[in-house]
């Protein structure tokens, strides 16, 4: 099923984060959404703009650090060269998805919708339907979240607590307010109800709806915004002054204390790849090893978890289950899906022993 | 304490064996014998050397196979060039030995004790103690083998069963048998009996008494031994015809039942390095985690086990007890201490892949 493109809507991919929990594949000066991570022949970045082709056409727009402008435009070489905005620094998500629409409302954007540029998602046909529905509901005024439907009771994300259908919108629901991330007990909890969804920070709104309410909280913040789309040379005077927030703290949840947030439902398979174990999840069968890059540089005798053979050289791992082992030019990792969270702490000891050039 | 020269007596060093327990920094192209597989900065030949030199001098013949030849002369530059034998193939060991105790005898060498090239030793004032026990017992015309004492029941090597002490030689006993690599348990009791040393393949006797025991066996083998070292340049032509047997079969077990075999028990620490494993015992302390090689490469989190960082990439281990890291330019292992046996498997399968290049 192709799906119909969905007039006067863009999509706003944020290309940020570094996602130091899948060192040492992802870098700081060549994170994740560069990579392949799921043996596709296609980035993550690639793979989010082929997701997001049939409802935008070329209507899509990223926003990215300077440091990976050329790595975008290279990888996503059919792009206008100004559907691409540059950060002078990293300044969280409300700057970054605030300019995109700053821009797009003086391109006359009816609708816009944010989609991380490392997530991965399962059933595009399904993707595309909740998309609509919500670009539905965000042309009727609503700052519209999707939210992902959990399939374990995870700490690792916050939760969207839903409320009543939206008139007018089958599919749609209010939101009666965005939690934090909780522990894995009131997770269960929440489960248990049928009514919390992972916050995936997929947002889907009229521009102007996301400047007013981001202005009703910090009204520098918006004016600062629209300046730099007005005048875009106005860029490396004004982005300093922008506070560094997340668009859930600046205006979901404020937006939600008042009423004004819906949610979709969404059951298209997501998955943020937030380290080995989740893409060893994501790209393997239980009790079995996955290799991620070429079959014949591995040589695997009695084991299972996941093998990168990323540098050209053969790698023999004999005897482990779930384990972890990742290859690259100039840096070897080896643990386990149990201990993958950690690979962060050996991203912050090499900073502190003042080796950056591998982290 | 330094040793005192022992006249007369010359080391044989056979340097053979592609050690594929210990890929893939052990290669047949760059065997086990050539690495510094301690960290002492000198490799096993070289440490070999070292532990020989005060008993013997300069009086040292390595016997090597043709492609190893440069490298062994390299590693040993102060050894007369005519001090190195280089196989035409490999032939195991009797050819080896018996070849350069026929090279000896036209030298006028009047004992010669065979030691590995790849083997450690602990206490080099023991071993030499030891050595000296033997050549003198050699002397008088026994084929004289060091029994090393037993650390634990291994099913890994042969055994030498010691009997009553020789007489005018305290320390030195008569050999009964020599027994194959046996059971476990059958080792236990071996262990038990208290009369059991591991054979370890360290012969000393008389050139002509041991080439007149191999004439008893095989006339013809020793006649060609003796006939390639009076004209050298026939090496060629007879070397094909030479059996291919090991020591112990060829005469040292037919001896031992003739009562011509006697042993010194020895207790210096010893070690044939045999897999990561015993190399990992060899360098650490139980629940430590040994790098053999420079540690600023490697970045470890509650592991414990052997990490090799060979290649110079920084190797980042997490959360893996008894784990065996080795990393090299072409290839790299990841396994455990229990399993480390079977690597030699992975060698096999790169070679049935037609990969010998990396074997």
């Amino acid at each position: 099923m192709v799906a119909d493109e969905i007039p006067g809507f863009w999509a706003v991919v944020p290309a940020g984060g570094a996602g130091t929990r899948l060192w040492p594949l992802s870098r700081s000066g060549s994170p994740k959404f560069l990579h392949d991570l799921t043996g596709s022949g296609r980035s993550l970045l690639e793979q989010t703009h082929d997701r997001l082709a049939p409802v935008v056409g070329d209507r899509l727009m990223v926003v990215t650090g300077a440091a990976h402008r050329d790595a975008v435009r290279r990888q996503l070489d059919q792009l206008p060269d100004d559907n691409v905005i540059a950060e002078p620094s990293a300044r969280d998500s409300m700057a970054a998805i605030g300019l995109a629409a700053a821009v797009l409302e003086r391109r006359g954007a009816e609708v816009m919708g944010s989609f991380a540029a490392d997530h991965v998602i399962v059933d595009d046909a399904r993707f595309h339907a909740t998309v609509a529905d919500a670009a539905a509901a965000a042309r009727d005024g609503w700052l519209v979240t999707i939210g992902i439907e959990p399939t374990f009771a995870s700490s690792a994300f916050g939760y969207v607590h839903q409320g009543d259908v939206l008139e007018g919108h089958p599919s749609v629901r209010r939101v009666v307010e965005f939690v934090e991330k909780p522990s894995v007990s009131v997770a269960e909890e929440y489960l248990a109800t049928g009514r919390y969804r992972w916050n995936a920070g997929m947002f889907v709104v009229r521009p102007t709806v996301l400047l007013d309410l981001l202005a009703e909280q910090d009204a520098a913040f918006a004016a600062n915004l629209r300046a730099i789309a007005a005048e875009p040379e106005r860029l490396g005077e004004l982005w300093e002054k922008l506070p560094r927030i997340a668009i859930d703290h600046a205006i979901a949840e404020p937006a939600a204390a008042a009423g004004k947030v819906a949610t979709v439902p969404g059951a298209f398979g997501w998955d943020d790849i937030g380290d080995f174990d989740s893409l060893a999840t994501l790209l393997g069968e239980q009790e079995a090893l996955t290799v991620l890059g070429d079959p014949a540089l591995a040589q695997v005798i009695g084991s299972s978890g996941i093998v990168v053979p990323g540098s050209g050289r053969t790698v023999a791992v004999i005897g482990l289950d779930d384990i972890v082992v990742v290859d690259t030019p100039d840096a070897l990792l080896v643990t386990t899906r149990a201990r993958a969270q950690e690979v962060k702490n050996v991203v912050a000891a090499l900073k502190d022993q003042g080796r950056s050039e591998l982290t």
